[in-house]
């Protein structure tokens, strides 16, 4: 199942240390204008490295091509293939985990499954996959954009450190604002703090988990397919698939449930042209399932990076006990790096959402 | 969308006041042994009334009629097709609501999308339809059973009481002891707690939300799908599919993700027969989207129920003001009544699990 | 897989001597009006014993009961539940099959995949089943009329017997007429020979095969979806899902593929309003697996019925050779039979593509 | 829609004139073991030119570059992404058809579809797509020999040229041999006569069709998924999404269903080891949508290559007449190559139901 969606579909491919990652999205409507620039520098935000604080040092230049289904600036209706090779791909330092599990990481699970694995920097369960998920992400965001809809994401909290995002007290904040904080936060307040944190946790040889919140405005009513493919349901899946996650919440979220049913009701108004509206975005713009025309937030948490420097006891796949030294290529904290990879899931899901909602009614035909 | 699952696939249909509610569970092996009484016992923890506090009087006997798929006493591998009559519709009680949206619920958005919709209570966006789920989800139940995979949720929150299950604390607790408490929670300091305050919320007219906690024991390792089929993305997309759901947490969760990477890794070690085993649970049972032989536990919020007993200001579809009353025929608080479509949501992802794991490997072919 | 489609998608259910067969079409938009007796004149058209010569004398009412997703004569976007009763099962009749295997029927087969069966009167393979697809494909034939595509099929052929469908040669032949005919088969020098033909396979206790075609006309440009789903493709797993269809071909179909490109080359004009049309039709309406604009037209094989009335020698479950008998209470020629069944899955197919080709552009968004 | 299958799933992208083609091949089981050298071998009989009379001059070198999914010789479970570029792309040779729709091909449909295409070779229509096909089924032919399931197809007819395979007289013929043939066909008495109709068609500059015709042995019985996912079903959406096909039949076809029942009536034995088989094989290996275990037989056709040398009048996108002018170097007569695509896409068919078979029964959980 490496494929998500139901009529925008992605399906990727590759392994960590494999020739090349890649992908189709498939469904991808004609006619949207494309702009390849764009698409490098959504992945260039995901890159290892790229002046975020206790990043690995890995560096792929992770350069996308691609190889179909765009046209004279176009696409054409047809499946955009596209891949990034792997260049830095040592895979010597690997071979201590031919037959070694580590701990908290996928190595036990896919043996269990598939009997066999490329034990090379995680193979196919390396969060690497996840610029694929950025590469078509971006061509989402490109068609959002040209529908008025816009994601953003953020970090919302590293470690113990949390803190309400500029945009809910009033201030306009912009994707550009976020991404030129290090930790992908445009609150000032916090955002030096939680560099600070990552920074620390980095020299102790610790790890830092935390959230990301992301909000979708201009999404108009109606999407999201009852009762299975509520909108929410679809978000669930997609934010869950994404390497780390551990929670999603949106909406008033799990504070909200523990409140009373009179302080959480939205409310209906009429606004000047005649239009109902929603008064109150307790429901998180979905109601049923289905888009209220209100921005849709929520966040996700990802766990500490599983990844701890050092020698660890671990077992073999033979029922071996044994040692093993996990080296310092290795982030501290993956939450800024996951933004771009929320925004991109979110993306890809409200997109789908968009094509699968012109089939709702039969006058439109 | 009203299609849940890959292999083992649930579709269902029914709006609240029609003729009937029912379903087709296809993809369900040949040779399970099925138990109609079980069936009806689900069905009926979940109905209306069932000696809840709080609970809607509406009183649907909820009789599961079983129309094919099954032959004497075993699945057939043939689909299992199955209704349930709508006996007391009283659908007079909904003419106010043919033009006026109900705050909080999925009537606007219904009408967003659909350009029209069934009035009467909620339609296809009514809980009712959480019944077909129950009935399907008996019958994976039962297969999971019999394979020593067991399902048990809970009332682990009712408003601001949470509590830890005994199960944690070292006492055995059944699913038998969770459905004999009214609240279907076994923490017998709690559960009274939350009791007094559903009473207490229904009398003031008020309502509640609260969380439900699932633990799936005697999982194989092996199962779940990298790397948009992670078994946590079903679980999530399943219990975010269930209505009111608002949060979804497992493992580790929210909390976990404040915390260090040294505080909440997983080791592995030997038993005695040479296997491997994982020492600790951070993760949930489940470690590169794969379940690793550990319980899979997992919580999902629910929020306070959206129907406030009555008159409320709102609109019509006609963009006029309004007023509407809403009668006490509704729950004050669902949470109880959730905990068996939560297990019937999980039995149904696990079971679908356990069948795609088949295909893993080509050597079992 | 009991689901055809992928927008439009029927899931069904039901063995033949169970208590029911029925099914659900979820994806129907929402808004198209929706009349019940058409609905249950379709599935009359498919009843055995309905006036054709050389059918079964099995007595179903088969009383459509429709019960969701429609409402005050709209469909309202959600699944469409529906179920059919089996009233005349006379179980009894097939205590001899419950161990043998027919000869040239699925008993044998079913056993081999699900290691068990219903053998009552054929279990889920009956043919039974496409009273289902009748009921589905009617509603999608009213939302085609409602755009004014029309579905129109008849019997091409019965053992040797074939000729043209009047409509070739410029009559204007209509549903009804087809319906008329016992035999379904509008061309009058024709029906009578195939009548004669069915009724003394009977007396001699012999079968009969032949041939169905169809017509699918206005249909606009742009129906289908490459490369794996091209609307022949569509067409042919639909076609070739019908019990008894051993053959498929559409436009030229396999004689044409014995001719020179010059003999059956199709051109292009322009017509009077400047749009492009294709000036002949050896395509078939298809071009590159989307349709032009003009009518699609195909074929189907159905072989000789299989269920040959005597005394058979045939083999049991366990390995033992054994004899049966069969009863004449079967069908001698289900040619006419089918010609429902072909315009039902026609009319899902098409419908489904058309939903599909909404998706296609992004500037209608 | 370009995804083929459900467990085994392939998706393909790339235009003619594009970067690359390629695809991935999802839900391929972990431990097959791969030789790279066989899937270059397939693909370099579909290639162009290869020794084929009439074929395309056109010289693709194609070279399969697999990125993922294999690993020290065996497959691992996860998807295999593979890219084939393209080399000799003479996009200039086109520029007449950026307006001009050619007769018989899918410029107008794509059009009508999607708003805009690429015109240069076909773009996405062009049939070079089913290198990708012919790439994954080599794949699936991998992993069926090593479950003893084998796949051969061959020439069966050219124009109005056809005959018998020596297979069915008794003689052994082996995929060898009929790649052997220039024309893909083992019958020495016809395969001269094919190839000098072929020559002859292209030195007139006309074009000839035919027909491929294929069988499966070694497969078990069990295989294929009622009621829509009959086997036969599957092999002809399989077969008719094959640029050019126009036709399937399988088993007895469409001449047997002119015949009477008691002529084409399978009968079962009991063999010498107490195993039930079938005595005669008119159902062509397949009941009720099941494989009985015998050998499964078809027969797909193939039009007349529609691209015919010269000028020719035909319109443009703007609704004016045009006349454009074919060159040279097109096949006269692509049955030849369409061979080794038959034989991948029943590869992938039957491997597909090979792995969706082990979900039927519970016992074998």
């Amino acid at each position: 199942m490496n494929t998500f969606g139901n009529i925008l579909r992605l399906t990727t491919f590759g392994e960590s240390h494999g020739p090349a990652i890649g992908g189709i999205l498939d469904g991808f409507p004609a006619g949207v204008a494309i702009d390849f620039d764009h698409v490098q520098a959504e992945v260039d935000r995901r890159r290892p490295g790229a002046g975020l604080p206790g990043s690995t040092t890995r560096h792929e230049p992770d350069r996308v091509e691609i190889l179909s289904g765009i046209f004279e600036g176009y696409s054409l209706g047809t499946p955009i293939g596209f891949i990034i090779r792997n260049n830095d791909a040592r895979s010597a330092d690997y071979d201590q985990l031919r037959h070694a599990y580590r701990p908290s990481h996928a190595d036990f699970t896919y043996d269990a499954r598939y009997g066999r694995r490329d034990h090379r920097g995680g193979g196919r369960a390396s969060a690497r996959e996840t610029a694929c998920r950025v590469v078509a992400g971006a061509l989402a965001i490109q068609m959002l954009e040209q529908t008025g809809v816009h994601v953003m994401a953020w970090t919302s909290g590293v470690g113990p450190i949390t803190g309400v995002q500029p945009a809910a007290t009033g201030r306009v904040v912009t994707r550009h604002d976020v991404y030129r904080s290090p930790v992908r936060c445009a609150n000032s307040d916090i955002a030096p703090q939680m560099q600070t944190l990552i920074e620390q946790a980095r020299h102790k040889g610790d790890t830092l988990g935390g959230t990301v919140t992301c909000i979708i405005s201009g999404v108009p009513a109606g999407l999201g397919s009852p009762v299975f493919g509520k909108l929410q349901a679809s978000l669930a899946q997609a934010m869950m698939s994404i390497p780390a996650a551990k929670g999603f919440e949106y909406g008033m979220g799990f504070e909200g449930c523990t409140k009373r049913g009179k302080e959480v009701a939205d409310g209906f108004g009429i606004n000047s042209d005649g239009k109902v509206y929603v008064t109150s975005n307790w429901s998180g713009g979905i109601q049923g399932g289905i888009s209220n025309g209100q921005p849709i937030s929520f966040t996700v948490a990802f766990k500490p990076v599983a990844t701890i420097p050092g020698e660890i006891a671990t077992v073999t796949d033979r029922g071996d006990t044994t040692k093993i030294t996990i080296g310092g290529r290795h982030d501290s904290c993956v939450v800024p790096r996951a933004v771009p990879v929320v925004e991109a899931m979110t993306a890809l899901t409200v997109a789908d959402a968009l094509l699968e909602a012109r089939c709702a009614k039969f006058r439109e035909l």
